[in-house]
């Protein structure tokens, strides 16, 4: 097992020095907290991860859940993660102080996550579920519902979960069919299936909070007759908890993140389930749409945390692992055999899984800042910019990370060669891992859909002209530094050419014609990725220069930030590129993939 | 499991529409054969594949091969397999009536290993590795060694392996340091270890025949003093067969293709392994590149044949499994929902999957035939041109249908969803298995070394000139039709900006300046890859061009010839414009990843 699994100069450099995190104690709701009390929380995190998560990474995958008798068999780590995060008060560490939690901003909690993702990014489901929906209750529910679910939820003794998916209904929600029917008591009769449900039935967990979506009797059709309902495994009755009807019916055995199951449910087949309504009736996909953002970025940072395991364990290899001669070696027979991250081809394999590793957790970072400064800002301008920007990039911040992910881990493997295929190194479980990124909490398409069908032409282009501003302002920083200049020439370019595509494709959308307007959505999301990505490159880039220039600093703290700089230049030189190939066909107006040719698939 | 793993009419048309197999019985080698006999073979190896490999396919991934007590068992079906392929004569198909086989155009034989590929891509490694040392056997042994082993070895009794890697000696074949020792009675004893040998040892074979490379005593440094032994797991002595001292030290736990063992031994533990001198003293590696030319095809055919099972697994899905309403839908409220190969993101996933699998498999067709005219050709000028072709394009054989298949495995797990990341369907066995196609044989940095270190530049840059005018002959035959001039037009554009990139950086070459020249070799790889498959697709549609024009096909018949030109563009639109990204960084001169620069990654 590699020793590294992340770099805390970097995660340093991005929390202080890139994004600032002390600046965010200016708003009133961070105002406990300062640069100290982040570090405490970091380190907590470290601790969790180098003691509980990193040890049991790969024993998590070769024993996966067992599923006997209805009931599910976990890894027992589980438990002591669990509740080690339960006792830091780590689960819903962002959570409001009157929820039970301790005000810290989503910034400060991307790092943590970040780094026990990249310890072990399956066990971080339970947690994250269980964070995802508390706020649901937290956001939504009544008082009395809250005090009965979040403390324990919060604890890490109840495990929350999120059940939007049934077998006929993926990632189309509205077709929904689960059923709810009111009874004298307030609750609900509940009957559905609920299918691939993660962290769905455990045995480290004394109870299970399932988040369901369900259409009480009645509701309109589609999008608009959706509620969401508490439904327990065990619900309390006189004081005791009885069995609430929910039955464990099959578990999936996936291609990786075995430490979690992902489970099948069947509620109601005794007709004796009960839910509970959580906020308004037929609100419950709106509802779930405010988890399903937090959960999007969430997956986001999960691809670039894996990514970033991946690089550390590929470069830990090339560093020690010799293998034929430098190129430029003269007297090749006679001498030794060189390590392989000195061939240039290992090279390029490294600094792309850097460069996607390192710029997708910039951009998760950039994304939970938006969060904080709208949650938190003073003014309704401020929040309702931070707003537009943060469901702007949010598509982005879940495709980039797990896409280009998926690529990163799968060059770390390269690097290895033979060896990345076997199981003596992590990183076939870190591509198997990986692949489930692109697929969660929708997949690429409909993430693509997302940005170019909704994103882009919200109030106007509106949220496109904040972030357009956004990457002007570090355009123009960058500028300001001559080893810069040409590439905020070129990121300026750049922008241009999003801005021609954009006025190319969105006369479609106006004209109503949305086949040819979101046909290629998902090149669109390439083309977009790159540009965003690179602009958090270039704001890295600068932030390295100036601390160059300004703190004269020595041996591997120079070497830290010109190999910042120098990443920020193979990012522009491999990649960035890539945006003319995705415009010329965006520009093309030989629509290839339209419903009309179904007999051209053969 | 999906019904349909390759498809017989592509095959077909292939075969005999584009690549003519007929005119190759017009040379003496292949005159035996005609149109029935290829059919025939082609038909026993589907049945072979229907009955034997496809039924077994998840089992031998669920099953793998265990190792106790120094013996490795694996499933059954590889001894069905052995069997029915060594008595079908299918092992040694391609070689001389005087060595065994059946003189069959290596054209043909494409077509057979396609078809068990894409059924069971795993369990082909038997036969395939068999075929490859038994013809190292059949070219460079004397007659007493063939005799002894190629009747066991093309009758599937005995298994052949390649025993080239050791611990410290992957890539780099010249830092081999098993050892030779000539003995009284002409045989060698043999000492060292190798690594990764696939089904080096297994009970479905009664003897294991190692091909392997070691230094005799005395030999010069490097790659001058490699000799290739047979070295035997039991050998015969007075009659008998007794145990030659090659103990199976351990089994790699794979991420994929577990049907197969890789397995690490060791020989001459007790000074009691013998081996046998294949050929001349000291000329092994030219003899084992022989053999690895051949393997490198096959593993670029192994790539296309499981992009192909994943494309009608991924197809299959689309058709059946309802999700959403079509973005053209007006009350998409009360519609019903649509199959998912309705929307734009899935065609494209589709098309894309079906671009690489079809255009990599008439690639590695192409490679093939020319292999046939290299051997078989009455005039030398002729066996000259052809081996030159085959000899340039071997690296992108190897290559695109590995990288590309990836990708193109990956689209189809994408394709369906969460139900793609579960055993429920092969899609995420195909991921893993396809994902060691870029290791075998040489990984794509090895690969894009040898196009562009030595291919481009051999014999003057003389076979690029060959390659650059079978691709203007395809060219000028496009212009002939209206509906391709464009086509025809694209590409010819596109071999000028590879012209260009090869005459910006062969000047490095001849200035010694190698580390400028192959820097970015993997790059150039994907150029000229693109062009190459860019050319086949255009070659397709052409054949299927003319088809409908001339025949008058009707119904499916003509869907398939609109499919194979409808394919074309798709891959001109989608994947094409690709280059101008590389040739973009090709031709940029500020390298990043020297090794003069260690201190940039951290």
């Amino acid at each position: 097992m590699a020793k590294q699994y992340y770099s805390p100069r970097n995660l340093k450099f991005l929390l202080h020095e890139v994004f600032n995190a002390k600046e965010l104690t200016n708003l009133h709701h961070y105002k406990d907290h300062d640069n100290a009390s982040f570090d405490m929380v970091i380190d907590a995190a470290r601790q969790i991860a180098d003691n509980i998560l990193h040890p049991a990474y790969i024993e998590m995958d070769t024993n996966e859940p067992q599923l006997k008798d209805n009931k599910i068999t976990v890894h027992p780590a589980v438990k002591a993660y669990l509740k080690a995060m339960g006792d830091a008060g780590m689960i819903g560490a962002t959570y409001s102080y009157a929820d039970g939690g301790q005000q810290l901003p989503n910034l400060v909690q991307v790092a943590v996550s970040y780094i026990l993702s990249a310890a072990n990014n399956g066990a971080t489901m339970y947690t994250g579920l269980s964070a995802g929906a508390g706020r649901l209750i937290a956001s939504f529910a009544t008082q009395e519902l809250k005090d009965k679910y979040l403390p324990k939820m919060l604890a890490g003794t109840w495990q929350g979960t999120m059940g939007l998916t049934e077998p006929h209904a993926g990632s189309s929600l509205s077709d929904i069919t689960s059923s709810a029917k009111l009874t004298e008591t307030g609750a609900y009769k509940i009957k559905g299936q609920k299918i691939f449900i993660s962290a769905g039935d455990h045995d480290c967990a004394e109870n299970i909070i399932h988040l369901t979506l369900a259409r009480i009797e009645g509701a309109p059709k589609g999008t608009k007759g959706i509620s969401l309902f508490i439904v327990p495994k065990f619900r309390e009755e006189n004081g005791k908890f009885v069995d609430n009807d929910v039955i464990t019916a099959g578990i999936y055995h996936k291609m990786g993140q075995k430490s979690t199951p992902a489970i099948h449910f069947i509620a109601g087949d005794k007709d004796n389930c009960e839910g509970w309504l959580v906020g308004e009736a037929n609100q419950g996909l709106k509802y779930m749409f405010q988890m399903m953002n937090e959960a999007r970025i969430g997956v986001g940072l999960m691809g670039a945390a894996i990514a970033s395991a991946a690089y550390y364990a590929s470069l830990e290899y090339a560093h020690e692992r010799p293998q034929g001669r430098s190129l430029m070696e003269k007297d090749a027979k006679n001498a030794p055999q060189t390590k392989i991250i000195n061939h240039p081809d290992v090279r390029r394999m490294l600094l792309l899984q850097k460069a996607i590793s390192e710029g997708g957790l910039g951009l998760t970072m950039e994304a939970a800042r938006y969060a904080d400064l709208s949650e938190a800002s003073a003014n309704q301008e401020d929040k309702e910019k931070y707003f537009l920007l943060l469901d702007l990039l949010t598509p982005i911040v879940k495709t980039f990370p797990a896409e280009h992910g998926i690529r990163s881990v799968s060059e770390g493997m390269q690097v290895l060669g033979g060896y990345g295929y076997c199981k003596d190194f992590p990183l076939e479980q870190m591509a198997r891992d990986i692949r489930i990124t692109t697929i969660y909490e929708g997949t690429t398409g409909i993430q693509s859909q997302d940005l170019l069908g909704r994103k882009i032409t919200m109030q106007n282009g509106k949220a496109v002209m904040l972030l357009a501003q956004e990457i002007m302002q570090t355009i123009q920083e960058a500028t300001a530094f001559d080893d810069l200049k040409k590439y905020s020439e070129t990121l300026q370019k750049e922008l241009g050419r999003l801005q021609q595509v954009i006025q190319h494709l969105v006369p479609f959308a106006m004209k109503g014609e949305y086949n040819l307007f979101l046909a290629d959505a998902n090149l669109f999301m390439e083309l977009a990725s790159l540009i965003v990505v690179s602009w958090q490159w270039l704001k890295q880039a600068i932030v390295a220069q100036k601390a160059i220039l300004s703190n004269n600093p020595q041996g591997d703290e120079l070497s830290f930030y010109e190999s910042k700089i120098h990443t920020m230049k193979f990012y522009f030189a491999y990649e960035l590129p890539k945006t003319k190939s995705y415009a010329t066909r965006l520009l093309d107006t030989d629509v290839l993939t339209l419903t009309t040719e179904k007999e051209l698939i053969f």
